[in-house]
C-alpha cells in the first residue's frame, strides 16, 4: 500500500503511539524554565563518569533505559533502537545503547536527530516491522563545545549569535497500540545549503532548511499552519526563529500566532547568558520528551508540528571553508 | 502486518528489488583484482577536490548519479536518500548529498553502513513509504587515516593488523517493482563489546559482532550457512576471518565451504601491501554493487547473505582507553 503523499510526506496508515517518553538533562537545564518537565536533572554534568563522552554516553543509557521502564516494558521488548547525537561518529549513542543488546541503527543528522528517530521509528512500527521502537537523541554542552569549537579551558568568548549546546537526552518509545498521542505523519527534509559559512550562527544555516521542509509539508498535505495548535522547531534559536518568520512570510505563510522553538524554551534568555539560545541533538529531544508531550498529555496542545533542525558540518569542513549544509524534518503528533 | 521474526529478523513481504547500482573507486582499488567490476576507477585520489573530505563528497556525488542514470531513473524519482561514511559527522554523506535536494536519512554504522542503508532502504520500500530508495556508503583512505590514525605525512608504520581503508562508493537503488535480485530479509545486529582496545586490530573488535549476527539470523529463519550460495562479511579481513571461522566454529556452524569477506576480495594481499585486508564502509558497499551484485546477474551466486560489520569507536573513545563495539548487520539478497 502507498502511503506516501506528495514531494517528501508519509500519511501513517496505523499511527504510532507515543508510549512513554523520558529525559535526563545536565545541571544547568534543571536551572532553565523547563526545570519541572524533565525526569531527572543531574546535579553533576560528568554523570559519575571521567570523561565528557562517557558522560554523554551514561546519560544515553540512563534515558533509555527510564524510558523503557516508563513504558512499562522490558529492554527485550524493545524491537529497535535508533540514536543519533552531536559527538565525533555518534559515540554518545553507539556507547550509552551498547550494553542494551538490542538490534541499533545509529542515525545521524546532528540536531535533527530526533525527527529522524520519530519519522523513521514511526515508519517501522506502522509498516509492521516492530511492535515497539525507542529513539533517542542527545548532547552534552561540554563534548560539543570540544568537538566543534574550543576546549573549556580556554574561556574562549561567545559570540552573540552563538547558541549554547543543551546537557540532555530525550528519549521516546513508539508502539503499535496504545492511547496515544499519535504519530500520524511525517516530512523528511532534503539538505539545504544557503551559503552560510559561520559556525557560530547555526540558526542562520538551519533557518532555511526549516523553511524548505515546513513549506513542502503545508504543499504534500494541502494544510496551512493554522491547521496546527503548535509549530514548534528544534534549535533555531532567537535569531534562526526571526529569520524563519521572515522566510516564511516572504512564502505567503504566517506562523507569528504558532510558532515556537525548543532552543528559546529550554533557558532563561535574560537570566542564563545563553546568546542565541538552546542548541544540540539533546535541546529539541529533551524539550519533546519532557515539556512538549506533557503539554499534549493535558490537551494544552492537540496537534503539534514537531520540526528538528540540524546544521551537517564538520569541524573539518568548517575549517576548510566549506559551507554549512542543514537539514529539518517535520513530525505531525496528534492527541485523538 | 507483523514481518518481523524470531529475535531480530523481518522477512519482506513485497521484496524489494536491486534496480541498480554503481561503484566508484580510487586508483588503488582499481590495481586490485576486482578492478573490471567497478564502474569508475578514479587515476586521481583527489577526484579532482582539494580536500579529502571533499574528495570523499564528490565521490559520493558521482557514484549516486550514476546509480540513478544506470536505473533509468531521475533524482527526482528518488523518494530516500540513505548514506553513510566514516568521516567525523557523516560529512562525505552530507556534502556528497546536498545538491540533489532529496528527503535525506544520515546513517552511522561505520563499515556496517551499506547494511543498514540496505536493510532499511528495505523496509521503506516493501512498507509502502516509497518506491524508491538510493542507500549510499563511502570511505576514503586519506581521509580515514587522518581522521582515525595519523597524518599521512608522517608516514608511519603500520602494524600487520591493520587493514587498509578502501577509497570507494557502493550505491544502491531499491524498488518496488523489478527484476531482482531481491532484498528478502534482513537481520539487524546488536552492538557487541568483547573488549577490544586496538584501534589497529579492527578484525577483532568485529568479528563477535559478526557471529552474533550470524547464528541470531540462522536461529531466527530457521536455516543453517549451507542455505546460502555464499556468506560475505564486510570488512574482517584475514585476522577477522580467521576468528570468525573459529567462534562459529565453536557455535556449532561450519562457514567454511562458503564464508567470504570483502576486505579479502578487494585487493591483492601479497602484492598491494593491504596487511590485513580492505576495511571502511566503501569496502563492502563497492564490492557488492561492483562485484557481488555481477555475480548474482550471472547467476553464480542466487543466494547471498550479506554482512557488512562496522567498529563504532571515534578517536576520542579509543584515546581515553575504551573498548572497541562493533555491529553487523546481515542481508539476504535472491535470485527468483
Amino acid at each position: 500500500m502507498k502511503k506516501y503523499i506528495g514531494r517528501q510526506t508519509v500519511k501513517f496508515a496505523n499511527p504510532p503511539s507515543v508510549l512513554a517518553a523520558a529525559s535526563v538533562v545536565g545541571p544547568k537545564e534543571g536551572e532553565g524554565p523547563l526545570c519541572d518537565f524533565f525526569d531527572v536533572v543531574s546535579p553533576d554534568v560528568l554523570f559519575g563518569m571521567e570523561s565528557w563522552e562517557m558522560a554523554e554516553s551514561e546519560m544515553v543509557r540512563r534515558t533509555a533505559a527510564l524510558a523503557v521502564q516508563k513504558a512499562g516494558l522490558h529492554m527485550e521488548d524493545i524491537r529497535y533502537m535508533l540514536a543519533g547525537d552531536l559527538l565525533s561518529h555518534n559515540s554518545g549513542s553507539n556507547f550509552g545503547m551498547r550494553s542494551f543488546g538490542r538490534p541499533f541503527f545509529g542515525l545521524y543528522g546532528a540536531c535533527s536527530a530526533m525527527g529522524k528517530g520519530l519519522g523513521l521509528g514511526a515508519m517501522l512500527v506502522d509498516g509492521g516491522y516492530a511492535e515497539y521502537v525507542l529513539a533517542s537523541a542527545s548532547s552534552h554542552f561540554c563534548g560539543a563545545e570540544k568537538t566543534f569549537r574550543f576546549p573549556l579551558e580556554l574561556g574562549t568568548q561567545r559570540p552573540p549569535t552563538a547558541g549554547w549546546t543543551v546537557t540532555g537526552c530525550g528519549t521516546v518509545v513508539l508502539a503499535a497500540q496504545g492511547n496515544g498521542p499519535y504519530i500520524t505523519a511525517a516530512t523528511t527534509g532534503v539538505i539545504v545549503d544557503m551559503g552560510i559559512t559561520d559556525a557560530n550562527n547555526m540558526g542562520a544555516a538551519m533557518a532555511p532548511a526549516a523553511v524548505d521542509v515546513l513549506i513542502n509539508h503545508f504543499k504534500d498535505l494541502n494544510v496551512g499552519p493554522s491547521h496546527y495548535d503548535a509549530i514548534i522547531t528544534g534549535d533555531l534559536g532567537f535569531i534562526g526563529r526571526d529569520l524563519l518568520l521572515a522566510l516564511m512570510d516572504d512564502a505567503g505563510y504566517d506562523l507569528h500566532k504558532n510558532l515556537g522553538d525548543c532552543g528559546m524554551l529550554i533557558y532563561d534568555r535574560a537570566g542564563q547568558d545563553v546568546h542565541a539560545g538552546g542548541s544540540g541533538c539533546g535541546c529539541s529531544a529533551a524539550v519533546f520528551a519532557g515539556y512538549l508531550l506533557d503539554r499534549m498529555k493535558k490537551r494544552e496542545i492537540n496537534r503539534l508540528l514537531f520540526v528538528p533542525t540540524g546544521a551537517l558540518h564538520s569541524v573539518a569542513t568548517v575549517q576548510q571553508g566549506e559551507t554549512m549544509p542543514a537539514i529539518a524534518h517535520a513530525v505531525v503528533i496528534e492527541n485523538k
